[in-house]
């Protein structure tokens, strides 16, 4: 029907597309989708012409809706991660089937996804979020991609202006060999690990009754991986972790930290060695991770002297997984890969929440200057200036008014931070010059008519 | 559960997300969603610990994955699009609520929208689609914005390159009198409007065929019609339109067309007056339009001498729609808005389909500089100069290998288009330089170790 074609689109779609959620492929079918609905309503209100409205739009649960400062705040984000990724070589891509073709690439996928979970808004997870993901897929020498990934960790964090941050690695391999010479039996391994996990939120004794009274693993076994598990550092507990007398005698561990003290060797040349950690308690209980994995934390700064950094919480992860693309090839072929996302959410919401605690304001418009006038009857004049900015690439706004006042036209520059603004009036036409006014500091130049655009363009320029 | 948490989402959300189409509301309740169901399969999949894969992922109909090549012009189209809006001090918005709230406003909307139509993908169009919409909202003094929405039109259209183009304009009002003053029942404003639509696809005697034979207009009446709509041109047309004996008694017609003279005076200020005709023939059967409506059309070259030139179809469109918000307001207020909306999907078609024709390759990468060597046990060295590099800002890979031959990194670069490397070896690092040989030219010159980066920022900056 023509209300969803090329045109209508343009008005309505942006109305309808809070109601008109992606439909779901089990929909197409004998289900009457949500969509199909909304626009039947939409219709008949379009054809009682113009009636009272009698229903309100609202926003599904778990989505919301974003204001343009929230935007700007986004895309300055995401642009910053783009540029990093873009940076290292990777290829955006849309979705993955070309992982399955593919024997080698560096990738990476920015852009909406949707989360099956039930919406608990107050924590910042939605069930439509932002995915920023970058893979290295390929079989390479050991650790030289992996070093990568946790350089561009460094990139965007320190990019990003969070604060301080610290990156926690370990090896899936180095957590199953703890596991194995403690004792614990293999078939709890997975529930230890989740448990582990638990250990950037809960004490050591919560952590350890948990595995003993819930998960039933025995006492001395528990204390055993807790001397490990309290362990983090730099190379030197590399080192010393080579030498201690359990896990030296494991296979898998020595593994893992061979190539650990290798990936601190190229960690130590990208000149980011003093931001990684060896820890000793970094699970990430997923079966699918087969070698080094990290998880970069968020230091909040010590409140009182002497006091810890707190730890406000994980932004970005990612490991290596080495068995599972291979899953889904045809022919069973493996394809090595290690990677890393980026937690977007979590950081818009930390930059969201202290820009409102300090009151900051976010610039929602680009525009760099203003045309204005302070007699009546310049509109041509401005419209000719105007097209003038437009056409030599420059930002420009006016007022859709034939006489505006002088004063309205500066109050809209200072509200909505434009800095320059260009004056046209009696005096102006008459003498062949423009008046270019700086908003901050008032102060006015007369410049010749035919040379505005180039001093404007040396004044955006500076600045 | 965790498999869809923060971390899996890394790997398994991009395997996952062809499958996982986002849910719709009425998915969330008692009918099971093809997410969950994907879901499930995958988890079992995952359980059954790496056996041989038993399905395959297919993309949904109505979708399609997009390849890199794809997503590189895409995004290019997109950014000309963008910045244009930007241009014009459009503030970005994601979603239509605070066109309820807010009394003027410019936005814009890029991002991918849903349709609901059954796929015809050979005509590139989708379910899935990209949708580009500017509009201001307002009350303003006549006819300014509607002429920026022209102007900016114009803008995307010359910046993207796609040759020749002409933008059909009319008024609503206007089509409306003519109908009136041609003796159309009011019942059948519709039903004609459809059929006149038509015109840019139908030869005249075709339509004409419809509206008499299909719809039961009176011969005459069509006849009355067609001495209308076959006529084009500038605003010359509009003013003999002032004079016509019929027309000139319409007082809506009457009312559009002061407000094209008006138009075109702002057009012509603009500098776009010739790419602007005046086209009775242009009716856009919606609704919602209540003022001018507008629609550009790429031009095709004649193949022949004398020919004329072929119209390949509507890329942008829009008009004034005064009534729409306001059926939305709580209060009924009415808010005017004038817009327009890029047909980027076909212009993603067209300009692919060129590119295919021509030959022409794009590179999916930007990557400025390849870090390389020709000796062995030089990896080090290659890790510190990379760092060095993306520390700059500077594009660079390197090959992921201890000991590549120097055969295989220059090749990479040709394939992928990389301008530049840098070259350390035995010699270099005795002398404390760095070689940078172009790509292009294979020239190759020893710069201090010290000033490889200015250097490389210098030819960058050049190029």
């Amino acid at each position: 029907m023509p209300l969803l074609g090329l045109l209508p689109r343009r008005a309505w779609a942006s109305l309808l597309s809070q109601l008109l959620r992606p439909p779901c492929a089990s929909c197409t079918g004998a289900v009457r989708c949500q969509s199909q609905v909304a626009e039947a309503v939409l219709t008949s209100q379009l054809k009682a012409h113009q009636e009272k409205p009698n229903f309100i739009i609202k926003t599904p649960k778990g989505t919301r809706d974003l204001s343009p400062q929230h935007m700007v705040v986004r895309e300055k984000i995401l642009d910053l991660v783009i540029s990093c990724f873009k940076r290292h070589g990777a290829k955006g891509m849309d979705t993955p089937a070309f992982e399955l073709k593919v024997k080698k690439m560096k990738r990476y996928h920015v852009g909406k996804v949707w989360r099956r979970e039930s919406p608990t808004i107050v924590q910042g997870r939605y069930r439509e979020f932002c995915q920023c993901d970058f893979d290295i897929a390929g079989q390479f020498d050991p650790m030289i991609p992996d070093a990568e990934c946790l350089k561009i960790m460094c990139e965007i964090l320190s990019g990003l202006q969070l604060g301080d941050f610290l990156i926690k690695v370990n090896d899936r391999r180095i957590v199953d060999g703890m596991f194995a010479v403690c004792g614990v039996p293999e078939s709890k391994f997975r529930a230890i690990c989740s448990s582990i996990d638990k250990l950037d939120k809960m004490a050591w004794k919560d952590v350890r009754h948990e595995m003993v009274v819930k998960k039933g693993l025995a006492p001395e076994v528990a204390d055993r991986i807790g001397d490990y598990v309290q362990c983090h550092g730099g190379v030197s507990l590399v080192e010393q972790m080579f030498q201690d007398p359990r896990l030296s005698q494991n296979k898998q561990a020595l593994e893992g930290l061979g190539d650990l003290k290798l990936l601190f060797e190229y960690l130590t040349l990208f000149g980011i060695a003093d931001k990684i950690s060896f820890d000793l308690s970094l699970a990430r209980g997923l079966d699918y991770y087969t070698g080094v994995i990290y998880e970069a934390v968020l230091l909040q700064t010590p409140t009182q002297a002497g006091e810890e950094p707190l730890n406000v919480g994980s932004v970005a992860a990612g490991g290596r997984y080495d068995g599972l693309v291979g899953m889904f090839d045809p022919k069973g072929h493996k394809v090595p890969c290690v990677g890393l996302s980026i937690g977007v959410e979590r950081i818009f919401y930390i930059v969201e929440q202290r820009m409102k605690t300090k009151g900051e304001k976010v610039r929602t418009t680009e525009t760099q200057v203003f045309v204005a006038t302070p007699q009546k009857n310049f509109l041509q004049e401005r419209l000719k200036l105007i097209a003038e900015l437009w056409d030599s690439g420059i930002k420009a706004e006016m007022l859709y008014k034939n006489n505006p006042k002088l004063l309205t036209q500066l109050h809209y520059c200072e509200s909505t931070g434009i800095p320059l603004v260009v004056i046209i009036g009696e005096q102006e036409l008459k003498e062949g010059v423009i008046k270019i006014r700086s908003v901050a500091s008032r102060e006015e130049v007369a410049i010749k008519r035919e040379n505005f655009v180039a001093e404007i363009q040396k004044r955006l320029s500076e600045s």
